[in-house]
């Protein structure tokens, strides 16, 4: 049994519908490629509302979108993220005598989740109500050795009785996707989008292959059921329903075990999904089920390896961070056909588009602890270039790329396009993820071959946007990350990653110029030197919004000269403010839904001084909502970095729970991956001060008060180094790899081995 | 017949698709409560596209409106006008020959609108495929006399024949409304919005009662056909069909005339329209059809009295002129249950919502020639003051009110809020058009009854809207006039119709304080005498954007700091570019739609200098498409007034002949009303240099050096004035009513009879 800090458990399973699909979301079982929502195998009551799903990452339909008043080009189709056939089913009767949690008596019941060995487990004790007594184990795993692969393990101990036991294993591929027709955040339309082709069983397994109604894809599904005693076997189709029957004799105090394994495939991998499904499942069951266990716990040993987050003497906080790692490992697309969703795999929030969640708040975990899973992420957006110079071209643009704000394949899926499409800034995040792709790795094949091009066509999107106004570049009528203010001149934010875009654009020409196929790509590209010249113009006159009287960045031209708001006046039940208030009365304030120019000053603190950004952070604070998930982070890593250890703890302890409280209301729709990466953002790059730069990496530690210390890793240049903050002193260790230079408080030092450097008394933190 | 100034004709009718639907438009029969669309009796090719119409003002459904991302406030349904019940077909036989344009000969043909007599006449002379000849005349009317009224008057004349003849009256109540999914300025969806409850034939009269499928509404029309000579009369029913079948003899040289009559009621303004249209009918059979031909031209007569325009020596300008003036008193509602739609009652465009077009364009016209009609359409805003405040809330306002920027029944239709919704100045022009109508009138009674209240209760949605920034008033995030650059702070057009407005709510508040009834008002609104104190406040403090290097007013806060993009590079067919631009691309560039700030210009002449208007004129002439239909006018006569006849006189061409050359390409989807209510504004506002200010009126007329004269009408305070300009005096006379004072050239003058003005010369005028 794990230490508590690597499990997170739950006792007595609640069972009221509240707590059911939010479980569903919190037990969900991933692995990158597959997500299985928690659902009990044997079903809920009719009457309740849950979400009983499983997800490809990547796999869409599109579905038509139509506009209310249909302007040239908004977008009148989106992609959707498919429920798949569910595997999960398992109905146990015991003579006759269906096992359920909301009949009989629940005599005791645990679930957990095991972050050392990737499996979910609920333990049920229960007497029938014609008073058999039985213990249920059912184990529940997403291979990350296998991505195909999703296994539940069924084990029933009669405790009081023998008799008749009916096991009814069920693999269905009629289903339809979740859908809340109140809510901006989820789909709205109930909507066929899987069709069933076929249904057959072959040598005991059962295929389901279904065909998407509009992307022309398919997948299929295979499930294979072992029983390990005597039995009668029988198989029922019933439609696109496989039901595989077993009947077995129960004997008292003797364990009756299922293993049941579901593998899925989908013709964007594989040319035929129903072959490649054959194979898997071979291959699934070629080895026993104790070792892809093992597999599974190898893979999560190398994981934690590389990233893992300790906190000194707090365990709830620490497995809370675990928490948050875990899901992110559960999430991350781990081929270059999908990428990271805001919600993984957990869910049908924002229907399993990517966004921005992505480059700016799960890769500066990634890039700097699995660079290698970060570069996949890279070719995801490599890969839908061109569609992004589509959708430049439909924007009015006659040059460049512009990446659109939510996407699956790479067509962009904003239906409301001021708060969507006109976020302009995720070209610059893109960008910027290279970069810091770049300046981890030193991965200079990647930049040849993609990198460098990638930078080139956002950057060229800037000059396309942009103009030169009285000597300063200003970008208008785009929308920076707070999306409770629209389309809005020269965003602080946007301007100064637009500014970095340019300035990497032209850097990178000058790193690649002499470089072999040098020439050949800047001719594919139609690039001229004349260009650099240009960016280069661009960025260094670009023009940052600052306001003399309030010492702050503006986070637009205008938003100073806006009605003032007051949070405290504002009732609780109104919140988050994008349900109840119309866009034109949020725009029309000093209101922000999330960290905007705070997070400017994070990902370039040296565009402003110290001062500015202080009187920033206090400004923004007071009227930021945090009615979006990815704030509280950036303020805690904010707070650290301008020395206020109490309220970047805080925020901080808000960001490690948010899921765990359900902070925001809505984790029953999926986790919240982004602010996950926040996690790990507020610890390493706020109490951690690590920053990854083109100069090379730097960590400048503070302690909260509430910890005796902490530590972290850190992947750069392919060496490890492990960071250990304690009260007096910072440790520093070189793990593997390469000696590297490492500036600490702002000195810099040659790690080889290990370091011991005195950290500033804690006292002064704490402003 | 009359002089080719009043009828408008088109010889040798085209009968290619374009054409047809195009004369459907411009030869449709309407009297501000039902309208006609010009469709031929006897029906067209199956494969023509048309759009065969009829219409009922103010009588819509409701049509659910999804967006495709629905945020809080976001419009869900909007009013559509509908197609009601189609009572126009009327097919003839001659020996099994069935008549049509389409087959046999047309010999000769010949389509007129009289817009002295009111009637649209079609005359064809037609060989059958078996050469049989005859002269067709067909006469409809929509009577102004009696609104529910539509006859046709279907006159054959066989030329070489006798035989046997076979004429099918129809009437049909299955009928759909008319959809484009290709253009965002029609309805999109086809849709059922009209369910046939009853069709009986009762006393030979044809039936046919239908209901509205969500607005819950009723039409009833009836039908009677009268032929004047011996013959055979049955009915059909099919469905909702009813067909009123006459077979009579033809004898060669003898007219055959039938008589139609149609009459529309609904359950908007009457209890139970059936009972109304047996009433309606009966009322318009008791008098013989030449009676009501002659009470046509009486009203019309009348109506010319009060308005008409005449240029001297331009017979085309003028019939054109006087047919924007016919389409005017065609379009306007003349109960308080509808209002004037921007393609009147001719076709579908824009769904026959109201907008700004009523106030802006089209009120100054009957304001100061028919008060009594504009007094109709500010009762039917007042109608809607309540549902105008629920809107007010919608937007997130607690006090005061805010009106649809495109409504029927008075709720917003706005499916695209940034160019719908966001107009707020919708709010300063209608009490605009309150103070000018009790400018015009002085009829006190309606500002204590109605006109205050509206006033009152627009201020306080500016003061919802703006707040103080820096000493001054700022209205940010609203939309202009120009819909290419939407959601923008201190639009100067905005700010200045609210300045307006402010100061007007706190002058009627003056005017009324010790009027009977006052209190009671006050208290009704929960009026406080503060507030009027904070109206005025913000009034004299609301900031006007002024830019000192350009000397002009920037359309808004950030116009003049956007991409420049040269009209000349633009290739034709991208016109109208909001058809081939993303929004944004728009809003991001120093482009116009339309006349916003030299709008503003136009009604508040006395903000700027004379200077800073012809600066701002010249500015934004170069930039501005004219995409939108009320652009043209308003450069006519803000050239006019800044002294540029020659330009003055280009702009207005364009404004007089626009349908007529379909400039627009989309007259077919029916005419331009506000455009013709800027025809008026050209000649008046324009030549004339005709202003109507608290001070009282004047005028400064100017003369096109391509007109010999030109004299138009005015209505004021009751006397009515005629003004002709001469190349070398003004001549004023007052035609009816008391002496009033006015003033000319600067001077003012007691006109009594008439008054004899000299000119200043012309070379001046034209800079």
């Amino acid at each position: 049994m794990a230490t508590t800090e690597t499990v997170y458990e739950i006792n007595d399973i609640p069972l009221d519908e509240y707590h059911i699909s939010l479980n569903e979301a919190l037990f969900h079982n991933a692995n990158g490629y597959i997500g299985v929502r928690y659902n009990f195998e044997e079903g809920y009551p009719q009457e309740y509302n849950f979400v009983r799903s499983q997800y490809i990452n990547g796999f869409y339909d599109f579905t038509p979108m139509k506009q209310a008043e249909n302007l040239y080009g908004l977008v009148n189709e989106k992609q959707t993220m498919l429920n798949i056939a569910d595997t999960q089913a398992i109905k146990l009767f015991i003579d006759n005598e269906p096992f359920s949690m909301f009949s009989g008596t629940v005599l005791s019941s645990r679930l957990w989740l095991d972050m050392d060995k990737g499996i979910t487990v609920r333990k049920v004790v229960w007497r029938s109500p014609q008073g058999k007594e039985l213990e249920l184990t059912v184990t529940r795993m997403a291979s990350f050795d296998q991505l195909s692969l999703f296994t539940i393990e069924y084990e029933v101990l009669p405790l009081n009785f023998s008799g008749e036991v009916l096991i009814e294993s069920g693999h269905n591929g009629e289903v339809l996707n979740y859908v809340d027709p109140d809510d901006p955040r989820m789909a709205c339309e109930p909507m066929q989008h899987l069709t069933p082709l076929m249904c057959e069983i072959k040598e005991g397994e059962s295929y389901i292959t279904s065909v998407t109604s509009r992307s022309g894809l398919e997948v299929c599904s295979c499930v294979k059921n072992i029983l390990l005693q005597e039995h009668r076997q029988e198989f029922l189709i019933n439609g696109y329903h496989a039901i595989c029957q077993f009947e077995t004799e129960a004997i008292q105090g003797e364990k009756i075990k299922l293993i049941k394994y579901a593998v899925f495939c989908d013709t964007i991998r594989y040319e035929n999904a129903k072959k490649q499904a054959e194979l898997e499942m071979a291959k699934a069951f070629a080895v026993p089920l104790v070792d892809l266990y093992k597999k599974q716990e190898e893979y999560l040993a190398a994981y934690w390896e590389n990233c893992l987050i300790q906190i000194d003497g707090d365990p709830e906080l620490n497995r809370a961070t675990r928490y948050s790692l875990y899901q992110l490992i559960q999430a991350i697309g781990k081929d270059r056909y999908c990428n990271i969703a805001p919600k993984g795999l957990s869910g049908d929030g924002y229907e399993g588009h990517y966004f921005w969640d992505s480059e700016m708040y799960i890769q500066p975990f990634f890039t700097v602890t699995n660079p290698t899973l970060t570069r996949n992420l890279l070719e995801n957006r490599y890969a839908t270039l061109d569609l992004a110079r589509e959708n430049a071209r439909i924007l009015g643009h006659r040059r460049g790329a512009l990446y659109p704000w939510r996407t699956i394949m790479g067509r962009e899926c904003s239906g409301y396009f001021p708060s969507g499409s006109a976020q302009y800034h995720i070209n610059g995040d893109i960008a910027y993820a290279v970069v810091a792709y770049y300046l981890a790795t030193k991965d200079l094949a990647f930049m040849q071959e993609k990198g460098a091009e990638m930078l080139w066509e956002t950057a060229r999107l800037w000059m396309e946007t942009g103009n030169f106004y009285e000597g300063k570049f200003h970008i208008n009528d785009v929308t920076g990350p707070d999306e409770y203010t629209c389309i809005v001149n020269n965003n602080y934010y946007t301007n100064i990653v637009a500014q970095y875009n340019l300035r990497w654009a032209v850097k990178i020409y000058q790193l690649l110029k002499t470089s072999a196929g040098f020439d050949a790509l800047k001719a594919k590209l139609d690039l001229k030197e004349e260009e650099m010249a240009d960016f280069q113009k661009a960025a260094d006159n670009m023009y940052l919004p600052y306001d003399e009287k309030l010492k702050i960045n503006p986070q637009d031209d205008s938003f100073l000269q806006k009605r003032k708001w007051d949070l405290a006046t504002i009732p609780k039940n109104k919140f988050p403010l994008l349900l109840h208030y119309h866009p034109l009365h949020l725009y029309r304030h000093q209101i922000c839904k999330q960290a905007d120019t705070i997070m400017a000053h994070f990902i370039m603190e040296d565009a402003q001084s110290e001062e500015t950004m202080f009187n920033s952070f206090h400004y923004y604070e007071k009227i930021t909502t945090h009615d979006s998930s990815l704030s509280y982070c950036i303020f805690s890593l904010m707070a650290a970095r301008l020395g206020m250890a109490d309220k970047a703890y805080a925020y901080y302890e808000l960001t490690a729970k948010l899921d765990l409280t359900d902070r925001h209301g809505n984790t029953a729709n999926g986790i919240h991956v982004a602010n996950m990466g926040g996690n790990y953002l507020a610890v390493v790059y706020g109490f951690g001060g690590f920053r990854l730069k083109e100069q090379g990496i730097s960590i400048a530690p503070i302690l909260p008060g509430q910890w005796a210390g902490y530590c972290f890793k850190l992947s750069f240049e392919g060496s490890r180094i492990r960071v250990h903050v304690g009260k007096e002193q910072c440790v520093i260790s070189l793990e593997n790899g390469d000696a590297k230079k490492i500036t600490v408080y702002g000195k810099e030092y040659l790690l080889k081995d290990m370091l011991f450097i005195d950290r500033p008394s804690l006292s002064a933190d704490d402003k």
